[in-house]
């Protein structure tokens, strides 16, 4: 199972310090929760004393790598339900506790949903003048990826003058507790925009969705059925679940928990059922970038599957041909072509 | 020879992405050259098609990854010296076009010096205001570090407000070609100093040098014979090269390179009359931080001769009981530590 988890260049583009990844190398599958719990609490006890010398940026880095620790903690760790949910609120803990320490600082922005509400932060980039509205990108994370994990992300389309929302929906993260995977998440991002796009510092003519793994998914889906998402980014997503008998045993175990299935049988119905673009994508209709790697375990049908059935939208998709799951074995380049795909879409770029 | 290049705290640290240094594990010691070389140009290529296309930022930061590659592939391939020059050369060429790109940019400030100039690159944070002044660190390189590879550290201090200048020095980078190592580096940084406080961006009295490895050796030497310096931070330097038999081969045959002595006999005599801390160091009265790794293979009494010769100066001493040479292994916290005392040093902290 350890190999599972230690998906080295997804942790390493997130975040993690190669010297913790090398720490992590040589762990029995028992031992990956405490480890990284304890780099989570390190990293949290070093932030609070940078924070107490009054090192603010120091104190938010270490603070937020404390989180993040912890989100990789538990991210596949289903099997012990009460470990994962402590893992869980101890993540989102440290980054509350990190984010008014960030450059620029995250904005905890909750909308209100039903009878709960969608937890999200805003970032807006330091170099934002008085009155200006800027482009913004809504951030959808996947099957176990959280608003928490796209920070590094964040930094970038920040430093390229785009706003940032990255939000827990249902089954995710802090709203997995109230609310599981279901069939309606794109009603969560149309719910975030009518909020977000009364913020004095949205464009809402500029607002762009992206999303990864599942969340890629969940960003076709979103701007199919909602016309003032002006960009989509799927990356590394997919059009419906068709092979979920081809799943690996840890991802089909982790939809049972975030479906809140009795058994995989259950979860396979219920992921089925909630996970098909099929009767929402002729509404796709903005630019839209699908980007891939071809050694994922996702296969090109479900490509042609999208091509085939988004044939309003202006689609644009690349296949990386050594890339893996949302190309996270490339390093920085494959994340600087979706960024920089969404800066020419998002902002006016000066060739 | 290549678990001596192979640093892969350093390299990982200072920016090389985690699939480059995976790329990189397998490698023969023959290969190493090229492999880095390849991945040098392949960033070099994918940063100018950003430009290209307008994206300044992506291209400054792939063009920088290109310039540090090439950096790594020569670094310590002192038995070919045509390629070695050829690399530097080239990691320069490519620093010099993603300086403007950088953010915020790097302005080429060159500083005369008899008949030769120091080449060096400053960088201001983008936050200053108009007629603001603003602390400095002055970077230095060590034995194959140079100007180049400290753009990763010096984001730190931009972002708290701290511009910075590295260049290049007796035996460095592109000084090399003209200066070889010798015994007054310390005249190289008061000449940089003599230019720098002319600048409208410094504050003449909020001045610091930082060096790693025999930059740190470096640093002590500047700081103890220019008190315009205000702090001083010796990042795993040491007192004195009395432990010359004990350096690695690979260590020894750099100095012999940078002295251009004959033999390593006459490197020896070159580097241990060039390289002593004692007959400055009484003059060091500035603040003074010595971060050191307790595995480093520079020895704890070089820190008792530091302690002993320097009691003029209030010394901060940090030794990490897991720490290796420079404290590269330790992730981001032991760089955190240094950015944090310079900050309380140099910056007003409120707490």
């Amino acid at each position: 199972m350890t190999s599972s988890m230690l998906n080295l260049g997804r942790l390493s583009m997130d975040g993690i310090p190669l010297c913790d990844l090398q720490g992590a190398e040589s762990l029995e599958s028992a031992q990956w929760f405490s480890f990284w719990a304890a780099r989570g609490e390190e990293y949290a006890r070093l932030g609070a004393e940078a924070l107490e010398r009054g090192h603010r940026r120091t104190a938010g880095q270490l603070t937020w790598l404390g989180s993040l620790c912890w989100q990789y903690a538990q991210y596949l760790w289903h099997h012990e339900p009460e470990r994962r949910e402590a893992g869980q609120r101890r993540k989102v803990e440290l980054y509350d506790l990190a984010a008014p320490n960030m450059d620029p600082p995250a904005e905890r922005v909750n909308v209100p949903i039903d009878d709960t509400e969608i937890p999200g932060f805003l970032r807006v980039p330091a170099t934002r003048r008085e009155g200006e509205r800027l482009p913004l990108a809504v951030l959808l994370g996947g099957l176990e990826s959280t608003k928490e994990e796209s920070y590094a992300f964040e930094n970038e389309l920040l430093a390229r003058g785009i706003a940032t929302y990255a939000f827990d929906g249902p089954g995710q993260g802090e709203l997995f507790f109230s609310v599981k995977l279901q069939p309606d998440f794109e009603r969560y991002s149309s719910t975030v925009l009518d909020h977000l796009l009364e913020r004095p510092e949205v464009d809402p003519e500029r607002v762009s969705v992206v999303g990864r793994s599942l969340g890629g998914h969940y960003a076709l889906k979103s701007a199919s059925s909602d016309p003032r998402f002006a960009a989509c980014v799927s990356w590394g997503g997919f059009f419906d679940m068709a092979d979920w008998d081809n799943r690996a045993i840890h991802a089909r175990e982790a939809y049972r928990y975030v479906t809140g299935a009795a058994d995989l049988e259950d979860a396979k119905r219920i992921v089925q059922a909630s996970l098909n673009c099929a009767p929402v994508i002729e509404g796709l209709r903005c630019p839209t970038l699908h980007h891939h790697g071809a050694l994922d375990f996702i296969q090109l049908d479900q490509i042609d599957r999208l091509r085939t059935g988004a044939f309003n939208a202006p689609l644009d998709i690349i296949v990386e041909p050594e890339g893996d799951h949302c190309c996270h074995n490339l390093g920085p380049r494959a994340r600087f072509a979706m960024i920089d795909w969404l800066e020419e879409k998002l902002v006016a770029v000066a060739v």
